[in-house]
C-alpha cells in the first residue's frame, strides 16, 4: 500500500483501515495516487451528479407541465377538441403521469438537500430512480410518437389553432421524454458508481 | 480474512492478494463472510447475467426481423400497400435497425463465449450496451406507437389481411421493445456491478 503524504495523519487512516481488512468490500473509487483527493473529487462529481439530475427532472416538470397544459387547452368547437382523439387523449395521460413522477421527484430532492433528510432509504433510491425515470421516458416516446403522425395528416388539410396548439404539446412532452431519457442515463451512471459506504 | 477452503491451493491466491494490498481498488463485491465463496458467487452471476442477456437479445433479433418481414411483404394492391403509409415505413425502418443492431450484439456475444476473445474492449461494452439497448427501445416504442393508431383507424373500416399483417407486425416490434427493453435494465445492472479486475 502505497502512502503518498504521510504527513497529514488524516491521510494515514482509510488506507489503514482497509489494510486491516474491516471493510474491504464496496469500494469504487479508482485509487490512482492519494485517498483522499480521490474521495473528495468522488464527492464533488457526485454533488455534480445530484444536481444535474435535480436540474433535468425540473426541465422534465416544466415540459411536462406544459404538454398537459397546452393540449387540455386546446378546445376550439366543433372537430377541434382535444378530446374527440385518443391519441391527444393519451398524450393528456401520460403528461400528467410524468408531472407527477418529476414533481415527486424534484420535491424529494430538494427536500434532501436542504434538510439532509432522506425520504427513501439508500440503496433503493437509485433503483427507483432508473426504473421510473425510464418507464416514464418510454411512456412519454411513445405517447408522443403517437400522436405525431394524426396532427400530420391534419395540417395537410388545415392548418390553424388546433393543430399549432396540439404540435406544441406534442413537442413538449418530447422535450420532456428528452430530459427524461437524460435523467435515466444519469441515474444509470449513479447506480453504477453507487457506493455503500 | 477467512479462508473457508484451503483444501484447494487455488482458493486461496486471490484473497492472499488482496489482502497485500496490491489491487484493494475497483471491488464492487458484497462479501458478507468468506471470500472465495463470494468471489465464486459473483462469477456465477455474472454468467446467469451474461447467459440472460444474450437470451434476451435473440429474442429481440427474432422479433425484429419478423417485424420487418411481416411488414415488408404486406402488399396487397391498392391502398393495401404498407409503403403508402410513413407510419409502417417508419416501422420497417426501426425494425431494419433493430435487426441489425441485436444480431451484431447477439453475433458479439456468441463470439467471445465461444472462443473468450473479446471484440470490443471491456470498459466501453458495458457502455455501448447500456446506451445501444435504450437507443433502439426507444425507437422500437416509437415506431410501434407512432403506428397503432392508424390501424385502429382502418380496423374500424375494415378488417382484411392488410390491417392483421399490419397489426402483427406491431405486435412484433412491441415484443422486440420489451425484450430490449429489459435487456437495458440488465446492462444497467451489469453496469452497475462492473469489475475492473
Amino acid at each position: 500500500m502505497s502512502k503518498p503524504d504521510e504527513s497529514n495523519p488524516e491521510n494515514v487512516t482509510p488506507p489503514a483501515a482497509v489494510a486491516e481488512g474491516g471493510d474491504l468490500e464496496n469500494q469504487t473509487t479508482e485509487v490512482g495516487g492519494g485517498g483522499v483527493s480521490n474521495i473528495v473529487q468522488r464527492w464533488q462529481r457526485e454533488d455534480l451528479l445530484k444536481r444535474s439530475s435535480l436540474a433535468l427532472r425540473c426541465i422534465g416538470l416544466v415540459f411536462s407541465l406544459l404538454a398537459f397544459v397546452i393540449m387540455v387547452s386546446n378546445k376550439h368547437g366543433d372537430w377541434r377538441e382535444f378530446d374527440k382523439y385518443e391519441e391527444y387523449k393519451y398524450v393528456v395521460a401520460i403528461a400528467i403521469l410524468s408531472t407527477l413522477y418529476t414533481g415527486f421527484q424534484a420535491f424529494r430532492q430538494v427536500y434532501e438537500l436542504s434538510t439532509g433528510r432522506e425520504v427513501v432509504s439508500r440503496p433503493y433510491v437509485g433503483l427507483i430512480d432508473f426504473f421510473g425515470d425510464q418507464i416514464v421516458a418510454y411512456l412519454l416516446i411513445s405517447a408522443a410518437s403517437s400522436a405525431v403522425p394524426l396532427t400530420n395528416r391534419m395540417r395537410e388539410g388545415a392548418d390553424n389553432i388546433f393543430t399549432d396548439a396540439s404540435a406544441s404539446a406534442i413537442s413538449m412532452a418530447f422535450f420532456a421524454f428528452l430530459s427524461l431519457g437524460l435523467s435515466a442515463l444519469i441515474s444509470g451512471y449513479k447506480l453504477s458508481h453507487q457506493t455503500y459506504i
